[in-house]
């Protein structure tokens, strides 16, 4: 095995390519037949007029300018149809809670909306919906050094309460790309997984309190600090994954761990799935309590990557079909890396792993997984790219992958396949240098179908939005979804919270 | 430090002090100020009959004799004020669909009970409602050894499922006192807390999937093997701390973590509270990733434990004011114990920890835990316990003990403090010789009052059965209450699910 020791990197090149992948993914596709306008009042000069009396002027925007990133998710594959644009930024819960209560009355239709970092269009205004921006609500509350429980606005950027909490020693349970734009409000509303959710768990067990705002303007206050409560129903839970249909998320109190002191990456090549799969298993035996991350590219990712960007250097020696990530964090680096050693020795040793290299220090670490990340960058600087976002089992974790290939081949598609392995989730995304409806027919349903067949998700952390909800019956039951129904005409019987999103057409 | 080597144990005294427990504690209260019969339908031979048929005759109970352990619970402190009592144990989901549809149909009342075990008198009738016992459904259906995903029927019992996952490497997330008696449907039910909490977090997040039966009999599958599927609402979460009142749970998918090889249990003494918050957060920076509990009990409660049962020896050398259970659990017991000599070191240095022992095998250090266990037993033994379960910040923790004590001291009460101190959750238990209504009354609502003015939850794990509805208030925001009654209302209209137990009266 060559620990190959990987100098050169390219820092700079990075921020600079997330920048121009917006300027360069042309193709908008905007919502692929999309819902026809619902009777919703269409809001007026003198709704303006009120917002600005009950809000600051400020944060009542209309110009097309000052609200066009408000109507356009950041891959603009999302956009919206109408030009009347209104956006509002409120500062307090009571500054929410007037708002909705006056749409409300008003029968106004409201998306709510965080970084609008969503990949599925949950975020953007269908239509003439009026944004809900909780950007302006971003101060942290309280945190306590002795539980670790972190209380703050539900605006606050998600890299922000990681750097917060760092002072004393903590780390936000969850990890993502999006991190420097994300909201920690918008994280809860589409239960937003990433990076970390191996190792902590999901926010539906790390989240300990909920403020929100019903479509009425009613405030539910269930901002408890505590670990334990169990006292009536888990009433926080409904606002966790329902993608601000429900409500719109204010405050939240969450349970941040203690920083690992230690972090290691290694990254591993393999020759087959199989091998991927047995590295995985050894991987928990070995590692068990300080394994932090099981991420998994396939060489095709990683040829991507190396085509699009500035990184000319296979981060190997050798080239291998399949790649594997490996994070450690824990508290005592000796026994860290004592452990990591034990594992690949094992893993080389049985051929299980046939190339490797293990960061040295920190920036190696963040190099490694960089190359993870900008695989989003590199396919959308290549031209389109159809993402998909599903948990499979195991044993069809790559078969998808490579069943896609073979359908895609004869229409000249790129087909890579990368995600977080620890949690059998799958990105399956597909690139052509433009736009090509022979393409994503041969997509959709196939993908979703194919999925649902091995009792997969379709939507394993992504959500639905407006990308999805004609396929979610094929995620959930009949029964399910007319339980979804019901909740929705309990909790806001006018329908204005997030139209046309998550829940399909009767 | 001496490291008392504590040798004599007393294993056989405990099984035989288990099952005198229910014959010692003698003084029934039953339900405390009971709610009135509501005007459900009261069952009748005819529906004896009918059931006899749908499920198979040995699956319905009517005799008292059988029927007597299902309408009181083990403390025997809530038991049923109806001589009239039905007792159904279907064995598939199609069954209980059946029996629901039918109870609704016909406006009769149901009990869904696990293993009833629990101490709010959720598991048990008021009146004559219909105990629809899950513990017939006890199958195992699948467990996947490299996902570690278990999927059961909600009856088995939560010991069987940890032996039966124990065979692959792996363990439940979850383990209390009763888990030789409690059933996974009604852990879930009930959102059980316990001792593993701490390390792998709360059920919400460790559940994949449910299947329940709504009261109508509508079969709702969400029984996910996924770790991650956000597609649409997470129904799942509606069953999970309802406590029975929105749907029967009949099957259940778990993500279990792997066996830790390693296990290692430390008992030390601390002269002050402020000691014991102090090593807490000592452990939380030593033992970081391998800490998996930290449990807390006064010398009150050893004594009690030492006065009660056989448990003659002092488990450390001198007697202290505090004593704190910490527990490792890792992969590599080098590491594992270098990182609890490192703490110990630290501790004892700085005088935060005047005195402890070391388990040195599996069996010491089930021992040591079992004193903690004991506690429970030991109170139970001597008379009269009133039982409180409650969350609180870390400073107010100690104290609500120590104001406890003091206003029942002019009523000869004894206050014993002890808790999951790693969830801030704390029980606090009031001993009697004799069941005392002045004692009673000088407990209730005071404890509740106190708790909730330091915005505490009034009930961390026990949940709110018919204890405490009428205390709910004190956790729970006029809003909050009203959204669960509408919750209620839309799963279960006619309120024939587990009726006078968690939400209010109006």
């Amino acid at each position: 095995m060559a620990m190959a020791m990987w100098g050169r990197q390219f820092m700079g090149a990075r921020s600079q390519l997330r920048r121009s992948t917006l300027a360069l993914a042309s193709q908008q596709r905007g919502f692929a037949g999309h819902a026809a306008r619902r009777p919703f009042a269409a809001w007026d000069e003198q709704d303006v007029a009120h917002f600005r009396q009950v809000l600051r002027p400020e944060s009542v925007l209309t110009d097309l300018e000052d609200t066009a990133s408000y109507t356009c998710d950041w891959l603009k594959k999302y956009k919206t149809y109408s030009d009347r644009q209104l956006v509002l930024r409120p500062k307090t819960t009571e500054e929410v809670s007037a708002v909705l209560k006056y749409c409300n009355d008003r029968n106004l239709a409201v998306v709510p909306q965080g970084g609008n970092t969503g990949l599925v269009g949950g975020s953007v205004p269908v239509h003439d919906e009026i944004v809900l921006s909780l950007s302006s609500m971003n101060k942290v509350i309280s945190f306590d050094n002795v539980s670790g429980v972190l209380v703050c606005e539900s605006g606050c950027i998600l890299e922000n309460l990681d750097n917060h909490v760092a002072k004393e020693g903590y780390m936000m349970p969850l990890d993502l790309g999006a991190k420097g734009t994300c909201q920690i409000g918008g994280n809860l509303s589409t239960n937003a997984g990433g990076l970390r959710l191996l190792r902590y768990g999901s926010l539906h067990g790390s989240v300990l309190g909920v403020e929100a705002v019903l479509a009425d303007g009613t405030v539910i206050d269930c901002l408890s600090t505590m670990r334990k409560d169990n006292t009536g129903f888990d009433l926080k839970q409904l606002f966790i994954g329902s993608e601000g249909t429900l409500g719109v998320i204010t405050k939240v109190s969450i349970l941040t761990p203690p920083r690992s002191s230690s972090v290691n990456v290694a990254m591993l090549g393999c020759q087959d799935f199989g091998a991927v799969q047995r590295a995985f298993v050894e991987a928990k035996k070995h590692l068990g309590e300080v394994l932090s991350a099981v991420e998994f590219l396939d060489r095709e990712s990683l040829d991507m990557v190396l085509s699009q960007q500035d990184w000319h250097k296979d981060p190997l020696e050798t080239n291998c079909p399949f790649y594997v990530l490996i994070e450690t964090s824990g508290s005592n680096e000796n026994h860290d890396m004592e452990k990591l050693e034990a594992f690949l020795e094992s893993t080389m040793e049985s051929g299980i792993v046939t190339d490797g290299t293990v960061a040295q220090d920190a920036a190696q670490a963040k190099k490694l997984f960089m190359i993870r990340e900008d695989i989003t960058v590199a396919l959308s600087m290549r031209g389109t790219v159809y993402k998909y976002d599903v948990s499979l089992p195991m044993d069809q974790y790559y078969k998808i992958v490579e069943e896609t290939r073979e359908r895609m081949e004869p229409l000249g598609a790129q087909v890579v396949g990368y995600g977080h392995l620890g949690d059998c989730n799958l990105h399956l995304n597909i690139s052509t240098l433009e736009h090509d409806d022979k393409v994503f027919n041969a997509l959709e349903p196939y993908v979703f179908e194919w999925t649902s067949k091995y009792r997969g998700s379709i939507s394993a952390e992504h959500g639905i939005g407006t990308h999805k909800p004609s396929y979610l019956h094929l995620s959930k039951s009949a029964n399910a979804i007319n339980l979804m129904r019901q909740m929705k005409q309990m909790l806001d019987p006018k329908g204005i919270l997030n139209p046309y999103k998550v829940i399909p057409d009767n």
